[in-house]
C-alpha cells in the first residue's frame, strides 16, 4: 500500500469529480468556498455512517432515509456555514431540494444524490443563493487538483487546514484507491462530532460488504477521537465506491477484504487524526490508552472519563502531568479499579506502578507532558480489555473562542 | 422554621463545640487555618454520604468502614491542603492516627471520631504537624462564634468564602436546631465532588432514621449541582444529632420526621447552592430545569449533558443563550427526544415553543442569559419525568486557574 497525505482529495480515486465554490451561505459576501459536489462517473455502491444524537440534522435524516432505500449513489452536496439542523419540515425540504437542484445540474435521479450541511444550527438555508452555487459546482466539476483541492476548502468551518489523504493498493488484477477528505474542529466526541468525512474507491464493493467495513472502520477511527466531549447533529461519514478501476473486492476473498480494509482504516485513522490536531485553539494532542481493564467497555469508559475531565485536561494545557487528577478521573468512570494496583506511563516513564509514585524519575515524567504530543498508558491489571482514544487538551483559548459568536448573531447556535 | 445564613456556623446547635486552627498542612508557615475540629459534649447519632468514586481517599474508607460498623460518634477533624488520597496504606494509617490523636486530646475512644481531608491528592500527610494542630484544636474547642467560625475557615480550599447556615425549628416540646458547614469549589459533581459538608442538630434522631434522611436530603441537594462534572475521591457529607435539646424525632411521628427532614434540605441547599455560587471562577449560575421526560432518570441524564457541555457552558460565559448547542447536548443524551416537541425558556421568556424559534421576543431570552443568575426551563413533552441541577458557566478563568500547580508542586494533585 502506498500511502499519500494531502494530495488532491477525493479525485485521487478514478472516475471522481469534485468542485468547490462560494455560494455565500453565510451572507457575509467574503467570497470565502462553502459549497463542494462530488460526483461520479458511473454509479457506486454508497455506505454512511451517521450521528447517534437524538437532534439529527435535516441532511442527515435525508441521507440515512435515502440509504435505507437504496445503497446506491452518484453524488455528494454539501454546503459549510449552515448547519440545517433544528429547520423542521422546512429544512428536511431544503435538503431535498439540494439533492434535486444538483441531480439537474449533473442529469441524475434525485435518489443519486447525498447531502450534507455543518455549521450554524438553528437558521434556515439560503435557498437561491444554495441553488446558484449548486449550478456552478457542477459546471466546475474536475477530476484534477483544482476540484479536488477546492472541495476541501469548501467543507470547513472553523478548521484551520484542509484534511485529505489517500492509499493506493496493488491487486492481483491491477490497483485501486481510496481517497479520503474531512472537516472536524470543535463538537469532537464521543461518536464523530461536528465532522464531515468523505470517502471516495475506485474499487467495486458490494453495497453490503462496503457498509461493514465502513462500520468497523469508523468505530476504530472517528469514534475515538474527543476534543470537547460534544457529539453534533450533522456528523456524517459517506463512502462512494465506483468500480473504475475494475478491481473487485469479493467478500468471499479474505486477502482482498483485508487489504481494502486496511487501505479504509489507513485512510479513516489519518483524517481522524487530522481533526484532533485541528480541534479548536488546542496546543496538544494525548494518546490514551487504557489497559488491563476488565473488558473493553470498561476500559472505554475508564478512558472517555479521563479524556474528558476538564480538570484533566487543562493541566496536561499547563505542562502538569497530575495523575491524581487522572486517577480520580478513572475513578469515577467507576468499573470497579482498585488504585493500589495500576500502572501509568508517560510515553515510556512509568509514573505509578503498583499504585505507588515513582518519585525517582519524576522530572522525566514531567518533561514528557511538555511536548506536542505524548501518550499515556494506564494499566488496571484486572484483565484484557483495552481502549485507546486520541484526546486533546483543554485551553484558555478554547474557552473564549467558543464563548460568543458574532455580535448580533446568538439568537441562533454555530459550531462553525 | 426560622432560617439563618452564615451566623456561627456548627455549634448554633446546642452542645457542640468547634475550633479551627493553623496545622502548617501546605508547609508554607502562612498561618492559614486548616486544620478543624467539632466536639458533641454527649454521644451522637452520626450519618455519612460518600464519593462513589473508586478511588476513594483514606479518609474515606477510613469513616465508610467506621459508620459500617456503629453509627455513633462525638468529634470530627478534619484538614485542608492534602486529601490524604491514593497515599496506600500510609494514608490509611494516618487518618487513624488522625482519629486516636483526637480521641486522646479530647478523652474519647478512637472510634468516637470521624476523619475527613481535603487538598491535593497524591502526597503523604504532614503528620507531626497534624498531631500539634490536633492538639491546639481541641485545647480551643468553644462553643460560641470563634470556634464555629474558625472551623469554617479551617476547612477551605480554593474558595473564597465561609459557607454555613443554620435552621431553627419549633416543636411540640421545644426547640431544636439544624445546622451546616461546606467546602467545595472546584471538582463538583455528578455526586458531591470535592466537598465537604458537615451538620449538626441538637435534635434527637435514632441512627436509622438518621441515614435514611441524610441519604434523600444529599440526593436532591449536594448531588444536583455541577460546577465542572468532575467527582472527587474525598466528598464526604457528615450529620451529627446529639439530642442536646431533647426534642426527639420519632419515626412513627410523621410530623416532626417531616419539619426536620424540611430543615435539613433547607439547609443543605442553602450550602450546596453556596458552593455553586463560589465555583471556581465562575461569573453566573444556572438553574437547569429538565420537564416532560419519559421519566425522572431520562430528565436527569439529558440535564447533565447540558450542564457538563463545554460548548454550552462557554456560550453562558459568552453571554449567548446559544440554544442550538443546548439542544444538541440534550440530543446526546439519547433519551428520544423529539426536537419538534420541545419547549425552551430562559427564565420566563420562550426561546422555543414546539421546536419552533421564538424571534419576535428574541431580544427578551437573549437578555436573560446576561443575568448573573437565570433558569433555563427545557420541556420535551414526552411525559412526566423531570430533574433540577444547579450549574456554572465556564470561563477562560477557570481553565487558567487549574492549568498548573505551583511550581514545582506537579507531581502530584491537588483540588486545593
Amino acid at each position: 500500500m502506498k500511502f499519500q497525505e494531502d494530495g488532491d482529495g477525493l479525485t485521487e480515486a478514478g472516475g471522481f469529480f469534485c468542485a468547490g465554490v462560494s455560494a455565500d451561505v453565510r451572507g457575509k459576501r467574503d467570497g470565502r468556498l462553502d459549497l463542494g459536489v462530488i460526483h461520479s462517473n458511473r454509479p457506486c455502491s454508497a455506505a454512511g455512517v451517521f450521528t447517534t444524537n437524538d437532534v439529527k440534522a435535516a441532511p442527515v435524516n435525508y441521507c440515512m432515509d435515502l440509504l435505507a432505500r437504496q445503497e446506491l449513489a452518484r453524488a455528494i452536496v454539501v454546503n459549510s456555514g449552515n448547519a440545517n439542523a433544528c429547520t423542521g419540515g422546512q429544512g428536511l425540504r431544503d435538503a431535498h431540494m439540494m439533492a434535486t437542484e444538483t441531480a439537474r445540474q449533473m442529469d441524475l435521479d434525485a435518489d443519486e444524490v447525498l447531502v450534507c450541511s455543518t455549521g450554524r444550527i438553528g437558521e434556515k438555508l439560503p435557498m437561491s443563493r444554495i441553488t446558484a452555487g449548486i449550478k456552478a459546482a457542477s459546471e466546475d466539476l474536475s477530476e484534477g487538483v483544482e476540484g479536488g483541492r477546492s472541495f476541501l476548502r469548501a467543507i470547513l468551518t472553523s478548521d484551520t487546514r484542509t484534511k485529505s489523504c489517500s492509499a493506493e493498493v496493488d491487486a492481483t488484477d491491477g490497483s485501486y484507491r481510496v481517497a479520503g477528505a474531512a472537516k472536524g474542529a470543535g463538537m469532537i466526541e464521543p461518536n464523530m462530532a461536528t465532522m464531515l468525512a468523505f470517502l471516495t474507491t475506485d474499487a467495486e464493493v458490494k453495497p453490503s460488504l462496503l457498509r461493514q467495513l465502513l462500520k468497523e472502520a469508523v468505530a476504530e477511527t472517528f469514534n475515538k477521537i474527543t476534543v470537547d466531549g460534544d457529539m453534533s447533529t450533522n456528523d456524517t461519514v459517506l463512502l462512494l465506491a465506483n468500480g473504475f478501476s475494475r478491481v473487485k473486492i469479493a467478500s468471499s476473498d479474505t486477502a482482498a477484504v483485508d487489504s481494502f480494509r486496511e487501505a479504509l482504516v489507513r485512510v479513516c485513522r489519518h483524517l481522524a487524526e487530522k481533526i484532533v490536531g485541528d480541534g479548536e485553539r488546542i496546543t496538544k494532542v494525548v494518546d490514551l490508552k487504557v489497559e488491563g481493564a476488565a473488558d473493553d467497555s470498561a476500559a472505554e469508559r475508564v478512558a472517555r472519563a479521563i479524556a474528558n475531565s476538564l480538570l484533566v485536561k487543562t493541566s496536561w494545557y499547563g505542562n502538569d502531568p497530575n495523575w491524581g487528577r487522572l486517577v480520580d478521573a478513572a475513578g469515577y468512570a467507576r468499573v470497579g479499579l482498585d488504585f493500589d494496583k495500576i500502572d501509568l506511563y508517560y510515553d515510556d516513564e512509568p509514573a505509578l506502578l503498583q499504585g505507588e509514585p515513582q518519585t525517582r524519575n519524576r522530572t522525566k515524567w514531567q518533561s514528557v507532558v511538555e511536548r506536542e504530543r505524548f501518550s499515556i498508558c494506564l494499566n488496571l491489571n484486572q484483565g484484557k480489555g483495552s481502549c485507546q482514544l486520541l484526546s486533546t487538551d483543554l485551553t484558555a483559548g478554547y474557552v473564549d473562542f467558543n464563548k460568543s459568536e458574532a455580535p448580533g448573531a446568538s439568537s441562533s447556535s454555530s459550531d462553525d
